[in-house]
């Protein structure tokens, strides 16, 4: 298993990335291709130690694209960015699965551009899988690769949410719940209302209707079809939500008395443990779903221990065959439809 | 000030929407009319004491909107539903506010229906102010009353969620975000990216362009403007996520040793203290605004407390003449859009 880790993208590049790709190499034994600038990532290898001895190359690449930039052009123009050259490893088959924590949408395009969709899918969704409380995890297709869906992209996004809740979470018979501020069917904005239908004729998915916003932490469902814009907006939502909870309980108890702080540091373990399960840093990265290869998308402010994990998160989503499971998935539907 | 309430609507009534009522009349001396069952409501009145010695009424109404309704038929067909009886007392100036714990479709419709729109606004919106980080509260505009938003909705949700900010929260130049996936103009769905320009030029707000989900909780924006759908979305999905997380932690500390149950007990005050901050029932009620009377909305599962908060909420919208304000700003935007 071979991953290209484009070292340039993140908040905290290329150092983190470096970190992580340390760290992945020696705990899961992959091969991994770091690509960027040469100079820089060598700098940060040799200022960690022998890493020579470790299955890591570099594969220079003289180009950068930043968040600011629009991303189909940047893609388009910067033909050495470090991620359009990480996304090329894996079309020439040199590597397995691309990793990148850069700007989302210069993820998509550069993944659309370099190894395209799979026949039949015409929109990517990103797979993001957020804990529950049912102590299992419910997975948001899509977490922000497509806006504006139409209601085939939604079903979509069912098939290929069911078949990654299956084959990589191990889920049987994942239920597949439509995000909507309603029960019933018939609730909604246009785009539910027409995929509710859709979905309910569905046979190769386990259908259970709409899933309100409550349904994904509480996991009564195990994979939420949805627009990228909500999807996006819910998951930074939450994000900050979990990171606000924090801040005030800590502010709390350092107004409290010696008592209370006592107590907080007894429970210290306990709240950590929680926050690790909510920390976006523990799932490391999310699989672009509907592009003909593995390409993974991190958070932006990806440390190393959540570019470790999404180096695991791409060698498990290539060993689950998703992708060629969509591919039988979405003939099967068109032989289906046409019959 | 003389409050309606729709005693028959939520999950818990008439009970619960009755003890909420005792409680404030009792804490704030604001009378209260109780629409709905005349015997239900009285035996519930019984149960408590002497009520008679309070500024409650009771105002018979026979029939009920269910949940499962379609709201604008229900409204239009059930003359003497409680929550259309109640809303006619606020129409007929018998009553100064109504409020609603019933199903949110109906109670829009019946806003509508009863009440009418204020003229120049096209549809209504739902504010539901959220705790955040920064100490204050952001209002969530719109939470839930108007779906598939035209990009002028959006933009008469920020002139009416930010008069609300500044004159019932007493938020001073309240900052406006439009909710998006993103923080530069171009980014977004179709929606967002048409509201952007509009909102830009608009001299009666303080629009601070894009807000993201995570900018909600910490409280960098006082309006977050966005289509009812996605409001609806992201504020269920906040209250599953908080009440998960206390599930999570309550899981942990009965499987862990008396060292940290204790340590929780000394820390429970603090937990309940962060707990009460996220609970809907402590703000109680949302006003819908754009209608041409006070309307509050409330939460379907309010009990008691709750009711007793939206009786406080209705009677502060109402003093904060929002209604007025709303009226004479959209009157000048006209005037200044005709120039």
């Amino acid at each position: 298993m071979r991953i290209a880790v484009d070292a340039m993208g993140s908040d905290y590049a290329p150092r983190e990335i470096v970190l992580g790709a340390i760290d992945a190499v020696r705990e899961y034994g992959y091969e991994v291709v770091l690509v960027g600038d040469q100079d820089q990532i060598e700098k940060e290898l040799d200022a960690w130690g022998d890493w020579k001895k470790l299955a890591i190359t570099i594969h220079h690449a003289s180009e950068i694209i930043t968040m600011d930039e629009a991303p189909s052009v940047a893609v388009r123009k910067k033909k050495d960015a470090s991620l359009v050259v990480a996304t090329r490893l894996v079309r020439q088959k040199e590597c397995d699965a691309v990793i990148s924590a850069g700007s989302t949408g210069a993820g998509v395009a550069a993944a659309l551009f370099g190894l395209g969709r799979i026949k039949g899918i015409e929109r990517p969704a990103i797979a993001t899988p957020i804990p529950n409380t049912a102590g299992g995890t419910t997975v948001l297709v899509d977490s922000g690769a497509t806006v504006d869906s139409k209601p085939i992209h939604l079903v979509h996004n069912a098939i290929m949410g069911s078949l990654y809740a299956e084959n990589v979470l191990g889920i049987d018979h994942p239920r597949v719940g439509l995000l909507n501020i309603g029960e019933e069917e018939g609730k909604g904005n246009e785009q539910a209302k027409a995929t509710y239908p859709l979905l309910k004729e569905l046979d190769c998915i386990r259908y259970i209707g709409n899933a309100e916003g409550r349904d994904i932490p509480k996991g009564n469902v195990d994979v939420v079809v949805c627009d990228g814009f909500v999807g996006n907006v819910v998951l930074k939502f939450g994000e900050g939500l979990v990171s606000s909870l924090k801040t005030m309980l800590k502010e709390h108890i350092k107004n409290s008395s010696i008592w209370v702080k006592l107590a907080a540091a007894v429970m210290l373990p306990a709240l950590k443990k929680l926050g690790k399960k909510m920390d976006h840093n523990e799932y490391g990265g999310a699989p672009l779903l509907g592009i003909n290869g593995c390409f993974i998308i991190c958070h932006g402010s990806s440390k190393a221990k959540a570019i470790k994990n999404a180096i695991r998160v791409a060698a498990e989503y290539k060993k689950s065959r998703v992708v060629e499971h969509i591919k039988n998935h979405i003939i099967q539907e068109d032989n289906n439809a046409n019959e």
